[in-house]
Formats: structure tokens, C-alpha cells, sequence
């Protein structure tokens, strides 16, 4: 291939190149303890082995009861009974309750044969001996959990995909799944490429300037439940570049290659990329503003992808592409994301027809009456990021929006 | 003091228990690395030492020029320059752009002296030795990130109490600081307490049950930047306890007592917290359900927090006291809580004037639409906050919600 070839984009839509994502697979399962498994994705769907609760248990401090021989009971009207012991905490409660008995029973205990209902305590008066006075009725089933109400044995209790948040840990230890299998996080390494470039820590010269884009890069592979791997900086030197990313094909899944905005340089990463065995060109160039020249090429089911070096291009490309490639894709995260902010928009954007524009906006107001302001700069600069709350689409088809719209933000 | 004084609740409503949170510091300051920092809180206020960037620079590949000399330029009728070499990346653009000339420059590259602006190369004819025809006009700046124009030397850069998002350790990277302060990590130890647990590893007997508070609450914990300790199991032994929570307290920051939603359990608790020198009550009882017997006492700058038992009631009363507290108060963020998720209440709910009730809801529909269906359900069960996508307010004053009206959810 000649670099003419490269020199014009196959430009695709955000939904094509998206689409493409499609002939990657999702990583294999890993074990994870429970208490380590917070924010992963379940790899296995999973049924309930035992009913939960195991038995029945009253939900409040009272009288075990039968139902039944309370109704009618009121203040003026006390239901009497015997009181016929205790439901020990712990404890099997064994003794079948007996017509016209009541069993003392604490939030939590095991409901005992026989009662199918608790009379909270705040509605009884002890007599003296064994006398018990309840004053209130209870339905069958009142103050109890059944056993099996919470998950019956052979319900569906996860599925594969499910992105475990508190509750779901909370499902897993109450059936006694210490060890979860999760899909592997997806081991992403990060390259910056540029003549330019210093690292974060070294003073720059005149005509250098710091690496930025493998601090944003790495934070976001970590929100996107990926490990980063820095791999460091490259000068425009061909062979060196291609051997950080044949050391990122070695130790990761993914290989991200930023900079080289130039068309020049960026045709360089493509050559680069399709020189490895099998390397298969999927996207090259999406009709989005700013994060048009992105490359991403598949080479078996590892990914090469080439971002933007300016750096809100490079964040913006990550956002819509990589986040949700490494969470959907080698995730395999079902869930939905988190729904956008609606907000009323404070000015007019105007947006070139056959670009979809992803405005930065910062958020001002509160529920029900945000309001979106743009936040407008070239994309070099890191600031309008950091002011921004989250970013606004213009479509495809549209030549810009208007004040007073209303519009969603996608919160970054 | 009797366990008498200690039978009835002295029920505060939740603003007022949260009011109460404001006697705690912001725990002290650490160093961390760039790139360990992400979502952690930044401890100090940071100014910029230097200009962003520190020179003005070309955001296209194209030709620098002064401005001016491109007035009036169009495609027919191109403005001529002579072409006077290239500023090469990485190497200070020293040679002053005199006029009539235009320097090469690419992306990124130093504006060199004497330049104030840059033509896109799609707009350049280079035409026979070093002749070279630009088709398009551009305005002094045009195409061009000026020195400091991102942040100039003297500006404040980030503010204490920032949460650390990837553009954020971006600025960082570009101010070159790779080490930052941030907020330490609230440690909390956790105890679930009552004779009728077991590990989440084990298997229950009859009347047995396994520890699922542990389990949500460490990951909530984890989930609003704090690092769990699990402490353990707790049968009724108010020795064991005490030794535990001595434990907790030598060890954390905070400590959560789970269980014990019984009256007695949880005046056994409170009596044990309050048995530590200096122990001042804060919290006993919030007008809200479920979690109404909060308990909150406060030990010199350490606190101890009593929970209620049922995983539900635990779920929440943690995250509408112990996030706020863990993240606003122990660290200090300021930044707001990501939007509630506006919602269409799909049915009437009910609700006792005097008592805040928190209902679980599922998210059904998309952005715009989105209906808000209760997940109801005894606070024991463990499923239904599975099934919830987040929860929604009923206000102490109000009688309920109706069908149809629109209503806040925050996700959890």
C-alpha cells in the first residue's frame, strides 16, 4: 500500500463504526471473592440453590400466632392466648404452636410449626402467669417472611452480564457464593506517540509539552473497569513504535495509540497496525466532531486502535468508542447506562450536516430545570473538559440546535 | 442510665440526623500517585505555576503566517508566499516568520515568532522551488492554542474538594504534577451482629441465617471512595461486641454495628457505644422507613453508627447517612451528587404522614419517559433492591404519591 491509499478517509457513522465492534468477543471468566467482586460483571447466569429465606421468619418483635384466632381482636377486644415460650435467636424453632398459644419471637427468628403470622409487641399486654392479651388481628402471613419469598430454590437468581452493585453481592452471600465468577478486566495499553513529547514529570523545552493523554487514557480505562498499562512515549520513529505495540499485543487485550493527529502521522499508526499478521482494517475515520480520525483495527481478538492526540479528542473518542467496546463488548455488561440529564440548552450550536458534533457542556441549575451551557474551545484544551459536566450530540442530520431545546447530556 | 431511658426513639427527622454530621473534619491529606489518584478527592487548592501551554501553538497542519497577509485570500485569487522551512516537532520554532514568508508547521507544533496564525494545509498550493498559493483567509489566531490560553501562569487550577475525573488528572499531567494530595481514604469497620448469623461461606442450620450486611455494606463502602474492614460475626455477647468495636475503633475511622433490629438488640448496641470514653450521642431514630433506628454516636473525631438489621433497611439508611458522610464529610468533596433520574410514578403509593418513607424502584422506558415502577417488599428481602434501579422520596409531610406524577429517582 502506498501512503495515498491512507491519505483520505473511509469515513463511517458513530452506529457504523460501532457496529463493527460486534466481531469481538467477550473476554473468558476469572474467580473473584465476593468482597473483591464489587463493579465487575457476572460471567455465568445463576440459580438458586436452596430457598431463600431457608424457612419462614417473623419480620418484627412479637407473638407468634395462628392467624386466625386474632381476628376480631381490637384495643376493647383483646384476643387471649397462652403464652407457650420462646423462638431462641439461632435456634430451630421445633415446638409446633398449639391452638390458642402464642410464641414470644424476635425480628428475624424462625417462625414455629403451627403460627402463620406475628402480632408486633407494641400490640400485647403480658397478665400475670402464662396470660397474653394481643389487641390487634394479623392476616395469615402477616409480619412473616416465607421461606423461599425472597428466591425460591430453582429461580433465576443473576444472570451472565449483570454488573454487580451492593445488592447483587448481598444475593450472592445470602446463597452462600463466596467466589463469583466475573468476566476478566480487559488489559488495555496506552501509548502516546510525538516528537514533542516529555513525560508528566520532566520540564518541558521550548516546543515540547507534557504527555497528557496516557493520564486521561489510563483513568478511563479504569472507569471502564479496564487495568491500564502505560506503555510510554514514542518519538515519530516507526520501528520503535512497533515494537511498544507489539509489546502491548503480548500483555493486553486492547493497544491504544494516541497522537499522531497530523495526517501524516496518523497514517503511520495505520501502516504500523496493518503490518501485524492478520491485522484487518475495521474504522478508519468516523463522521464525529472532535474524534474524527479514529482507526481501529482488529488483529485476531486483539484491537489496535489509533485516537487523536489532541486531548479532548482523544477523551471524547475514548467516551464513545472504547468505554463502550471495553464495558459491552469484552465485559459483556448488559445493563443500560445510566440515563443522560435532560437539561434545556442556553444557546444556539450551530453543526455542519454529515458531522455529529459531541458539544462539551457544563450543567447549571437542578432537577427538572438543568440548563446545558456549551463550553466551547478548540480541542486542545484539557480546561473546557474539566469545566464540563458532560457532552451534548447534535445529529448527523442536523444543522445545529437551539436555545431553549431540550437536549441529553452524557455525563463524563 | 436504664435500658428504660433507652425504649422509646428520640426520633429526629433526616435532615436533622444529617445536620449532625457536621461536627466530623475532613480526614488528613496523603500523597498519591497521578495515576492511583482517579476518583479520589484532591486536598488542596492548586494554582497554575506556569502558562498552558507554555507557547502558542498550531492545532492543524497547514502554514504559519501573519494574519493579515491572508486578507482578501480566496480560491481564486490565492495570497503568495515564499515557503521558509518547517518548524520541526519538538524543537523550538526560533527563526522569526518575516513577511511574505510562511513556515511549514504541523499539529501541535510551536507557533514560531513573528507568526500569529496558521492556514490548513487543504487550503495550500506549493507550486514550483518555494512558492506557495493559500486559497483561505484566516483571522490573527486562527487555527492556533495561544500560550496560557488553557491556563495561564497565577490561575486557579483545582479547588479542594474536586473529585479526580479523568480530565482532571489530565490537567494535572499537564501542570506536571504527578504526585498529588488527596483526601485519605475513610476506613470503616464492619460488624454484623445477632445469634442467628453465620458467614456468607457456611451453611445455616434451622433458625440460621447467613450475614448478608457485611457483604453489601463493605461494598458500599467501596462505593463511596472508603476502604472496609470486616470485622466479623457478633453473637448477643455485649463482651464480644465491646472488644470488637475497641477493635473497629483502633483500627477506622468509622464503625458500623449491622443487626440488632430488635428494641433490645439495638439498645444493647447504642449502651455500648456509649460505654467508650467521650461517647456523645448524635442519631437515635430518623423519621424515615425503612431505617428508622439509626443510631449515630460520636467519639472524639471517630464514629460509631448502629444500623438495622434487615439488609434492605441497612442498604438504605447507609446510603442516604453513612455516603453523604463518607464523601462530603471524612472527605471533604464538594461537588454535586449526580443527578436523580426524573421518572412518571407508575401507581399510587401510600405513605404515613410524620415519616419519610424511601421507596424501591424499578426504571422502566428511556430518557424523556421514563416510568418509575415500586418494587415492593418486606425491608428483609434482598431481591427486591436487585430488582430496584433506584429509589424515590415520599416526603414527611405528604400522604403518598399518586399515579402518573413526576418524581425523582436516585439510582442506586
Amino acid at each position: 500500500m502506498t501512503g495515498q491509499e491512507f491519505s483520505f478517509y473511509r469515513v463511517q457513522t458513530r452506529q457504523q463504526a460501532l457496529a463493527r465492534l460486534e466481531s469481538f468477543d467477550r473476554l473468558p471468566a476469572e474467580e473473584a471473592d465476593l468482597d473483591q467482586a464489587f463493579g465487575r460483571v457476572l460471567a455465568e447466569d445463576l440459580t438458586a440453590a436452596e430457598d431463600l429465606p431457608p424457612y419462614a421468619r417473623s419480620t418484627v418483635d412479637g407473638y407468634a400466632v395462628r392467624a386466625r384466632e386474632t381476628f376480631g381482636a381490637g384495643e376493647s377486644l383483646p384476643a387471649l392466648f397462652e403464652l407457650d415460650g420462646e423462638v431462641v435467636m439461632g435456634r430451630p424453632a421445633e415446638a409446633r404452636v398449639r391452638p390458642g398459644r402464642a410464641v414470644r419471637i424476635w425480628t428475624g427468628g424462625m417462625l414455629p410449626p403451627g403460627a402463620d403470622a406475628v402480632v408486633m409487641l407494641e400490640y400485647s399486654r403480658v397478665l400475670d402467669g402464662t396470660g397474653l392479651e394481643l389487641t390487634k388481628a394479623v392476616a395469615p402471613g402477616g409480619n412473616t417472611i416465607e421461606a423461599g419469598e425472597d428466591l425460591a430454590k430453582g429461580d433465576p437468581a443473576l444472570a451472565a452480564g449483570t454488573r454487580l452493585r451492593p445488592q447483587e453481592l448481598g444475593l450472592l452471600a445470602a446463597l452462600g457464593l463466596t467466589r463469583v465468577k466475573v468476566v476478566r478486566r480487559p488489559r488495555v495499553a496506552v501509548i502516546s506517540t510525538g516528537n514533542e513529547l516529555v513525560p508528566a514529570g520532566a520540564r518541558p523545552g521550548p516546543g515540547q509539552i507534557r504527555d497528557v493523554n496516557t493520564h486521561t487514557l489510563m483513568a478511563q480505562i479504569r472507569q471502564a473497569g479496564g487495568e491500564p498499562l502505560a506503555l510510554g512515549l514514542v518519538p515519530d520513529d516507526r520501528e520503535r513504535l512497533r515494537e511498544l505495540i507489539e509489546r502491548g499485543l503480548e500483555a493486553a487485550d486492547t493497544v491504544l495509540v494516541s497522537g499522531g493527529s497530523s495526517v501524516g502521522a496518523a497514517d503511520w499508526t495505520l501502516r504500523t497496525f496493518l503490518s501485524f499478521p492478520g491485522a484487518e482494517l475495521l474504522v478508519h475515520g468516523v463522521s464525529i466532531s472532535p474524534g474524527k480520525p479514529l482507526i481501529l483495527v482488529k488483529a485476531g481478538q486483539k484491537s489496535l486502535w489509533g485516537l487523536p492526540g489532541h486531548v479532548a479528542s482523544a477523551m471524547i473518542s475514548f467516551e464513545l468508542f472504547l468505554k463502550p467496546f471495553l464495558i459491552r463488548r469484552l465485559q459483556g455488561r448488559t445493563e443500560p447506562d445510566p440515563p443522560p440529564v435532560r437539561a434545556e440548552l442556553s444557546r444556539n450550536l450551530a453543526s455542519a450536516q454529515g458531522r455529529e458534533d459531541w458539544v462539551r457542556v457544563r450543567l447549571e441549575g437542578g432537577p427538572g430545570r438543568f440548563r446545558a451551557v456549551p463550553v466551547l474551545g478548540p480541542s486542545g484544551l484539557i480546561s473546557t473538559l474539566v469545566r464540563a459536566d458532560g457532552l451534548v450530540r447534535i445529529d448527523l442530520e442536523s444543522e445545529g440546535l437551539e436555545a431553549g431545546e431540550t437536549v441529553e447530556v452524557h455525563l463524563i
